[in-house]
């Protein structure tokens, strides 16, 4: 047993190349991270897609993926897009509420306006 | 070659079975939304997920796996997570924006109640 490997790796039961592709992203800190990601896309998916991305941007994929992965683990039927559904949700009610407090305001000048002409 | 085969079994070469579990959600007609879905998750994890699923579910996560994988085409970094980002940003406009609109309601209020002081 090599306690250096990646969470992948021993995920994976292999053999931690000095050249892996997981290890930066996947360390053996972290077990459950890889695990939901394996159990979604699927080791090989992970690597194709890591493979095709520049060395700057993987992490970033990583956490991304991760974080879907977590989502779908979670809520098997909505995955993260019931988290966009959410957001559209919280977003037309602050809309709504944006819009009716501008017409209050509209309506509070016309008032003030009407008043401070009725008094001079 | 039969003409009746779902998106997902054309996609995949093979004979489309009575029971085909993917049959119902990728209609011949749509040979995109199987493709994107295989490139990014697999067929095997896609099937392993849907039988995981109860029956009634299934349409609804097809939708956001499919949307999902969309995402992830268009963005490979960060997928529909940069979607939840941008209406994060935006929500954090909005609640700005209002809370702004909110203040200026209290101002004018305000004034206006010492107008209306003044002028009994």
């Amino acid at each position: 047993m090599n306690p250096k490997r990646c969470a992948a790796c021993k995920y994976l039961r292999r053999k931690c190349p000095k050249d892996c592709i997981f290890s930066p992203y996947f360390p053996p800190s972290d077990p459950h991270k890889f695990a939901c990601i394996h159990r979604i896309y699927g080791a090989g998916n992970v690597s194709k897609m890591l493979q095709q991305l520049p060395v700057q941007t993987r992490a970033e994929a990583v956490e991304s993926l991760s974080f879907e992965a977590k989502c779908r683990v979670d809520d098997p039927v909505y995955g993260c897009v019931g988290i966009i559904s959410l957001l559209q949700t919280q977003i037309q009610k602050t809309q709504t509420l944006l819009a009716k407090t501008q017409a209050e305001i509209a309506v509070a000048q016309t008032k003030h306006s009407q008043h401070t002409n009725l008094s001079t």
